[in-house]
């Protein structure tokens, strides 16, 4: 197993991480030259813009055409043409790979997926751009979430596929004593077998980030993988695709134990979900399609992150300023795109207390819009932290939020300075009331939070945990002075099965999630059934196959 | 946690034996005055007699009468009356004994949980006893079966459960560098959180072998548990429920953490499953109502262990005369209610090479036949190894199976030393040929199997193949001096994802299944959808709930 050999440090190491959570990375987040070399962004986009309106090189079984199915948020022509293939050639293709990739065994694969993931490491910058380029994204937070910290997301997989697979030894001899009698001496053999083909369906905002969970963990428990990128964010994983059949191809294994699935045809994606072959399904979108999914793909096991309700509580702080500029920042970024941006924040209708003495729910309201316009005055930073729209949806669910009740900060739309048709609008804050919840207990994506006034302190604790329950999510928050509130706090995020962050007020944000120490979603409500990442997340996607024999001649049975 | 530290060296011996998997076992399986008392046997048959025909002691909430629901095998009256409890009374209770139970955390737990899994030990006489007298075991098998290898399952489930829950540390400081300013550093917490309310559902043959996995898998996981037995098979889960309240309410916790329902009605146990509240269903019987509860409990994951196709294919053999005798254990062995009994014996139309020369067809249908009718010639071994049948439908589908091929050998009603009106058969063995898989490829619960005559060695690989896709199996026997035959047969377990045995010839059997080395069931084919056990078994039965906060005041975010 010589990859694995070469990658054993980076497995131990990202082991011992997971056992401890501190902080760690082996992918710097930083796009340092130092570190991704001095022409390393620039190679990169030019890598991405040389595939620009052209055949995207892979050649898969069943190609029936090609198809370009990206629209820029930036508004870039892209028209990068990508392979249509047959659902039912790419399943097949799946299965004739699949004997030899299970025959290679944990160490084997986690080997090449390593091998795999460090070249894609090292073209961070590429990836970077076709996720800025696809999603809207800005273009540091594409280069950290699409690069090095969906790495680290892959590699945690890896980690714990390894630790679930390591925990089965390869065999045992078995020695009862019989008294007197010579002992009953049996060989066993226990094999690590995949459940079956597994397909990833990736969402339009984080390509990587969300898809790399389920490709690595899939692949290293020893199912072949089809991954069906959303069609408006396939250079990404098609990139990462690539990658990955390079190194297979390399190691004698048929490149065909990774596919995409562009399936731009509805009926298509659902054919390939409900396939009788496909024995798991790694979702991230909507509530819509993944209930569909859990509803529909009964022979799979399906592993689906959809949408919740996130919430930040306030009750009071002795960091106003800190406060309003964290929170600020948590609603701009990436336009509140993300599935953990807070949607609801919960202020007593009698305001706050606050260092800066008490506070109005007004003044509150007026204050966080002030934040959020401060970041946004600045347009080399406000075009970075925003990024880009992804969708007219997203725009139209934007000015329909603004008349649902007092509106506390109106959306603008701003130019970018490179960009000329980039969609960028900063972000909509409504004020409502806490009997509003028929508005706030619904997910509405994108730059959109209600301030919901709430009749106490108490009281945004009984909305919140109403709302979860209901809804889920996978970001709660609370700022509180008081440590009897926020134990009250901790215990409804225990309840309800929500994680918590509690007076952010640095540079740790509520909707940013730290592999290899954050947990993201607890997969314990209704917002996704699994979490990125823990065992739970790898255990069931491999059976245990076991054979025994007798190692001796020995008396026969009585 | 003084109970987690004085049971510490037996959890330990568990997690090393499962990590090798070889024999071991902390419960001796021998009923031997030396390791049980001298007067073990007679005091566990007196304890069980003191209960019958009376109120059994337990009280739990929402008690709406009692019923007594038990018909034994043995022609026992047994009338022991149980409480039946409202089913939402028993969700509530469960509920508000939750938090206590996982505030305990894992620890706590899991020490309580071996300190109940002791004196259950302790028991195994009672428990045995019970578990005959409603099941129809033998008096061996029960006291084995019912006894230390289902405490040895309990052991397995605690073990694993441990094992995933250890793998998530409590805490963890985060420190990230931030180049020349300060770190930013993190207090996070990670709680382990049960998912919620589990109901285990028992089965009428194994009533505490397979509850014990579930029962105490969910337990440890932080989960209250409710138990509903099957009706005919109450009193060995009631025995063993009523011992986990006890230690539960020694050490100041809520005794309704683990309740039992009695739910003789289809729809209370329908409501019950399908109850909001319950987030987990164990489940043992038949693929009928598992199949209804995956389809039909949505909200709660369901581990279900079924029924499918259990099958022996015979090629050739070096050791004919032990084969048969094994295999005649086999299909006696508690008359072939087990899960794991082999229904279809495969062997080539044109017979098979043996060390005692060609046999036909025919002539191994005789030889089987005969060692069947040699064990059961000896009333005092045949009654032991029969013991009852348990229901009036098997021994209605016993004479069904009679009549749909050639009768090889036909059942005799034997009469039982000790229980005049004990239901006790000997099995039937019906010959088919490969044409009737509409015959065979059924499920036929009770002591029948199929000799089914293949077209050759091949031909039977393919026959098990179908089959067992489409129906699954608990084993697959292969006996065959061809050692590329074998290899055939291995990839035929691994492709099906049903656990073999080969040439078994000694005293171990194919339907025997030995806890910390066995995986019983693989989870991956249609039998069964989870593993006795692994950590699949127990990894998703609880979420992790972080918190996260600042440790050190420090610059304010940008």
């Amino acid at each position: 197993m010589p990859l694995f050999d070469t990658h054993r440090a980076l497995l131990e190491g990202a082991l011992d991480a997971l056992a401890t959570r501190g902080h760690w990375t082996p992918f710097p987040e930083s796009p340092s030259p130092k570190v991704y070399g001095e022409t390393g962004q620039a190679d990169g986009q030019a890598a991405v813009n040389a595939l620009l309106g052209k055949d995207f090189a892979l050649q898969q079984p069943g190609e029936q055409g090609r198809l370009a199915t990206e629209r820029s948020p930036y508004g870039v022509a892209l028209d990068v043409r990508y392979p249509d293939c047959d659902v039912q050639a790419l399943v097949e293709a799946a299965q004739a790979a699949e004997p030899a990739w299970q025959a290679l065994g944990a160490q084997g694969r986690v080997g090449v997926l390593l091998e795999a993931l460090v070249r894609i490491h090292r073209r961070s910058h590429e990836i970077a751009h076709a996720v800025m380029l696809t999603t809207g994204q800005g273009p540091m937070m594409a280069f950290q979430a699409g690069g090095p910290h969906a790495q680290d997301r892959a590699l945690e997989a890896i980690a714990y596929a390894w630790k679930a697979m390591a925990d089965v030894p390869g065999q045992a001899l078995w020695d009862k004593p019989q008294g007197k009698s010579p002992s009953l001496v049996m060989q066993k053999h226990y094999e690590i077998v995949g459940r079956g083909i597994a397909l990833v369906v990736g969402c339009a905002t984080f390509p990587t980030w969300n898809t790399y969970p389920g490709l690595f963990a899939a692949l290293a428990t020893g199912n072949p993988v089809i991954v069906k990128p959303h069609p408006n964010a396939v250079l990404p994983a098609a990139i990462s695709v690539n990658i990955l059949r390079e190194v297979l191809a390399e190691q004698g294994l048929d490149p065909n134990t990774v596919t995409l699935a562009l399936s731009p045809r509805p009926e298509s994606t659902q054919a390939l979900a409900t396939h009788s072959a496909v024995a798991s399904i790694d979702f991230t979108g909507s509530n819509q399609f993944g209930r569909w999914l859990i509803d529909n793909a009964r022979q799979a096991r399906v592993y689906a992150e959809m949408a919740g309700v996130n919430t930040v509580i306030i009750e009071s702080t002795d960091q106003y300023a800190a406060l309003l500029r964290n929170l600020a920042f948590t609603l701009s970024l990436y336009s509140g795109q993300m599935c953990t941006t807070t949607q609801n924040i919960l202020v007593p209708r009698g305001g706050i207390t606050t260092d800066e003495g008490h506070k109005s729910f007004e003044q509150v309201g007026a204050d966080l819009a002030a934040a959020v316009t401060e970041l946004a005055s600045n347009p080399r930073v406000a075009t970075s932290v925003l990024g880009a729209v992804g969708s007219p949806e997203t725009v139209a669910r934007m000015q329909q939020a603004a008349g649902k009740g007092r509106l506390v900060l109106a959306s603008r739309a701003l130019p970018h300075p490179e960009f000329a048709n980039a969609q960028i609008h900063t972000p909509v804050i409504v004020a409502l009331e806490q009997a509003d919840s028929a508005i706030y207990s619904e997910e509405c994506f994108g730059p959109v939070s209600y301030l919901v006034a709430t009749d106490s302190g108490a009281a945004s604790l009984q909305v919140a945990e109403a709302t979860l329950r209901a809804h889920g999510a996978l970001t709660l928050g609370v700022y509180s002075t008081d440590r009897a509130y926020i134990d009250a706090a901790i215990a409804l995020g225990r309840r309800t099965r929500v994680a918590l962050s509690i007076n952010l007020t640095q540079g740790v944000f509520v909707n940013q999630s730290a592999s290899f120490s954050d947990y993201h979603a607890t997969g314990g409500n209704p917002a996704a059934n699994a979490s990125y990442t823990n065992l739970a997340f790898v255990a069931d996607r491999f059976v245990i196959v076991q054979r025994r024999e007798h190692v001796a001649a020995a008396p026969a049975a009585a």
